[in-house]
């Protein structure tokens, strides 16, 4: 038996960075700019504690691209390093200043200082984009500075340099395959995307600002300018404030600074700030929500310590959440592993189900707080609360203290005041709680009216999840049901105990029924006569609830009972034997009179079940014009 | 100035293949998986040009789960390696063991070994899942079996064994955090996603098979079973095979392998079968499509060398034809870089019009053969090949020969028979060809109708980028354009020299439109009187073509007019001064009537143009009962 210690081969180690190390090319400027804050950083700390006699100042990082020879420079005025540290930190790779640091200064206040980094390796991302690479560099200690090269091979040369300004240059020669590095606008998008709110300035550029006139300046003469610093970023963004120090205004601004593009405003925004048992700082926004579930996913924006990550937050906010916007910043997501395994982590569970409260929390205190204005906001957030209280039975109970429950009128009830509201009226013969929704206001309009008519209150829920959640209130609320207002005749919605009385005699009915049997086409519709009133609609199309429910479960992500999702609508034609028009039928002579009348009644009733098409519609039309004349 | 080698710090490079070379912990079995089929493929290659003089047999590969001891073994039957090879390969990480085979045997027919791999790397993920990693391993030559042992230090240890089969033995000793690799079912989920096609067959476990009964068993006789291997993957797969060997039916049960959970066939498919200037295997499949754009994305898979590696082709497929599904198999697209440098890539963009100009001919050849069946599966299809027409131009002149027009009825056109067939009765007097269509034959059946009967043909366009693909169209095709049935009056649709005669006098019509635009609110409606035919509709609501296309253009992602997809919708309402009832309303006395006429006939059609709504609808059937009565 033999034994001994693995050995990487470092003539491979160059092409492996470039292949593996990170699968986007564009990464390596994130990498470089996180090490120049690093170091800017850590001279700032070193400062803090006295161990670093020098002036702080307003240090900031500078990214220069020089077309002409093709390089790329990114500058930092931070903490440097001594030819003997490039020794250490450069030359061997995958050995982690940063975390050798934190570690000798782990007890002097160092978790203000927030250093993050993995220096050693990150920096090697430059090789993706360049085929050599120099590093200039002047310690803050009293020390020449140093000069490192190398083109790609594990070979480089270290010589002193002659810089006298503290902090680090490093220089990129960009290879032919990566010249889009070279475009201002590249860089200026990358910039933006991962270093927007990075701690420490970046400056890009310069721009051009106008200035005040002088005072004896004539009137033609153009205003004085001069060029300014372009700083790309905004080094203390809101989330990393407290709370009590911003204003609406500023979270606000800060929204604005998030999506540019984006006009509406949003609704109202939630802070998350916590430090035990994990880190995590960060603001969400309710926006304005339609009722699409899925384009407005992944809007939300992971940092780490101030680091754009991703935006897919997918398996750390609970995904009734992601149609949220706004920022999370943790360093205690583990960002390079799998879904699967994010979702059982115990960490991810806990900052996950500490999001779910916070949002909770905030609901019902804006409903407390201005019951009015969460009302008017209702509409636009729902979504997000109804699929929470679907989702997560934590969120549910909570929800009971702020979901709501529009009326088509604009009346908001919760749960528990529409129960009061309407128990004397709706309460069924078998002590049975009926609550009366609508989809469409307008498509159901006729029916609404009917329930109306009868004092019922009828509840507008059009969310496209709304099926599956009255399911789950059916079964958290014994003897409570939701009927939808055109699944039955307006006077079995609610069954109560008194018998109608009918106009037609047994005799009649059974000669009606027969007739009308042989014009209705039984496959389309089963006929039902009903003694109504008779001001209430004589031919009237219903679709039981249960049906209909469960083929919407099923349409809409599953549930329900398999299969129903494909199965043909089912329709009953309630026929109002108390109405003039079914007496004037019945006693129609001719049978082609007959037919007319019965079909024009049955269009129209169509017509208020939104069930009148094409050809039918044609020929309903041309009928109508003809009975106008 | 001095000069070195960069140095790899040994001690820090497991945590970091472990944070780094992998995203998703559940790549180290398709990684060790590779080893093992390039270690069989190898053999394979050595035997069949004489350079092992050993049988190759039928070598597979076997994954076993071992729960008690927490063990994942990964078993081969391949070349294997002696004790000084295993210092030579796993030693040395980085040390890519194929890319020295490659180099060795180039000249001897090595392209069709089908040898990839980079093994030394691709080994350490392992440690990504298991703490400890064992090799058992024998090579084909007669030397004795090493066992190496390595628990994620850089320290190993190196034995002899006793193993006496040739092929390599992995074994991985799981670690506490990913015991998910235990579970049969996740294991079985990774060999299925990833190794589904690879060129071993691969054992996990075993399956009970039934024997056909012996001729002397009695009738209650259990039928006699036996365990035999369950061989999870296809070593075979369709789309490596000559388009020669293979049967329709054969191309059908590689799509019910592909998507199992799929139970609608193929339209029909196209063999891709390319090696230069690259090299491109696969096979794409038309499945049925409906209209929506999104939802069908990324069903194609990307392989490489019969490894599986991402359902996202976006880059690499163009565009229209990623809603295709079925397998490419390259090993020429590069990987591991981002999707911008992708569609910047000479080899890449020539991958992509390679696979357009092949899905064009097949639909050429599909619609010379056999018109009629291409016919039958155009409304499946042809969200394709419009989206197709519209983002590439190449594409645009190609499906010239087999675009269709549908007309209402059902019968289909080129655009070059429809011109022939249209060109009689449907070119204005300025000499201009009108092509009328219909997006939604139920909606607009009044007006398609109509059009009908004054021998127009109407076309029935519903794709939901139909507004831009007429637009380019008519950008084309000079002197034709596209008009929708429902965008003018129908004698003005098509204009012609002949004028039209009007049953009402000069004053009369003045008379009729005060009195209709004091009944008719003018924001929603400018009236215009028009002498149609008496059979016409008497009221008929418009909706200019120019505005609409615009809106929808601005609604289905951007084109058109910016500002415009926020616009009202503009409507006229044409009244047919020959129509017997706008007679009758002129002439009727008294104001109430006269209103409940106009009322009547604006409802009727706001019906035909599906306008009416909610309250306005309601009121409109109690009219009409009304009016039976």
């Amino acid at each position: 038996m033999s034994s001994g210690t693995i050995n990487v081969s470092v003539e491979n180690i160059f092409p492996l960075i470039k292949k593996f190390l990170y699968s986007d090319h564009e990464i390596f400027l994130r990498e470089l700019i996180s090490n120049a804050t690093d170091a800017t950083l850590k001279l700032k700390h070193l400062t803090n504690i006295g161990e670093a006699k020098v002036e702080y100042g307003n240090p900031m990082i500078e990214v220069k691209i020089d077309k002409d020879k093709k390089q790329l420079h990114i500058i930092d005025q931070g903490i440097g390093m001594t030819a003997e540290e490039v020794e250490k930190y450069i030359n061997e790779i995958a050995f982690s200043g940063a975390e050798e640091f934190l570690e000798k200064y782990k007890d002097k206040n160092a978790d203000d200082a927030g250093i993050i980094g993995h220096f050693g390796l990150g920096f090697y991302s430059a090789f993706m984009v360049a085929n050599k690479v120099e590093i200039i560099t002047k310690s803050y200690k009293d020390e020449p500075a140093a000069h490192w090269t190398c083109d790609g091979s594990p070979k480089y040369t270290l010589e002193e340099a002659d810089k006298t300004e503290r902090g680090t240059e490093i220089i990129l020669h960009i290879s032919e395959d990566d010249t889009e590095f070279l475009e201002e606008s590249r860089i200026r998008e990358l910039l933006v995307k991962y270093n927007k709110f990075m701690p420490v300035p970046i400056k890009f550029g310069t721009r051009t600002e106008t200035l005040p006139k002088p005072e004896d300046a004539k009137e033609d003469d153009p205003a004085p300018t001069k060029e300014v610093d372009n700083i790309i970023n905004n080094p203390n963004p809101a989330w990393t404030k407290q709370p009590a120090d911003l204003k609406d205004e500023d979270y606000k601004k800060f929204y604005r600074e998030l999506y540019p593009m984006q006009f509406e405003e949003p609704l109202f925004n939630i802070h998350l700030n916590v430090d035990y048992p994990f880190n995590l700082t960060g603001i969400l926004y309710f926006p304005k929500l339609t009722n699409d579930l899925n384009i407005q996913k992944d809007r939300i924006q992971l940092y780490q310590n101030q680091v754009f990550v991703t935006d897919n937050v997918e398996g750390i906010v609970p995904e009734f959440l992601t149609m949220l916007r706004g920022v999370i910043d943790s360093p205690d997501i583990p960002l390079n592993v799998s879904r699967s395994y994010l979702q059982a982590d115990g960490a991810v569970k806990k900052i996950s189900s500490y999001i779910t409260r916070k949002v909770a929390d905030k609901l019902k205190s804006l409903f407390n707080d201005n019951r009015e204005d969460f009302e008017g906001k209702w509409d636009d957030i729902k979504i997000v609360i109804e699929y929470g209280m679907l989702t997560e039975d934590k969120f549910f109970d909570k929800a009971q203290e702020f979901a709501l429950y529009p009326t088509v009128d604009g009346d908001y009830y919760t749960f528990e005041e529409l129960k009061d509201a309407i128990k004397d009226a709706q309460t069924d013969k078998d002590d049975k709680l009926v609550i009366l929704y609508a989809s469409d206001k307008e498509q159901q309009h006729s029916y609404i009216e009917a329930a109306k008519n009868k004092g019922y209150k009828v509840l507008l829920l059009n969310s496209p999840i709304v099926s599956h959640l009255l399911q789950k209130m059916e079964s958290k609320n014994e003897n409570t049901s939701f009927v939808r207002v055109d699944s039955d005749a307006i006077d079995t919605l609610i069954k109560k105990e008194d018998e109608p009385i009918s106009k037609l005699s047994e005799e009649e009915k059974e000669q009606l029924k027969g007739m009308l049997t042989e014009i209705i086409p039984s496959e389309k519709f089963s006929v039902q006569l009903e003694a109504m009133d008779s001001d209430a609609s004589p031919f009237i199309i219903t679709e039981p609830e249960f049906m209909r429910r469960m083929k919407e479960m099923q349409q809409t992500g599953g549930g329900g009972m398999f299969g129903m999702g494909a199965m043909p609508d089912m329709f009953n034609l309630v026929v109002n034997t108390n109405h003039e028009l079914v007496g004037q039928i019945l006693n129609t002579k001719t049978q082609k009179k007959k037919e007319r009348l019965v079909n024009q009644a049955l269009d129209l009733a169509k017509l208020s079940k939104n069930l009148l098409k094409g050809e039918e519609m044609t020929r309903f039309i041309r009928r109508s014009y003809d009975m106008i004349k």
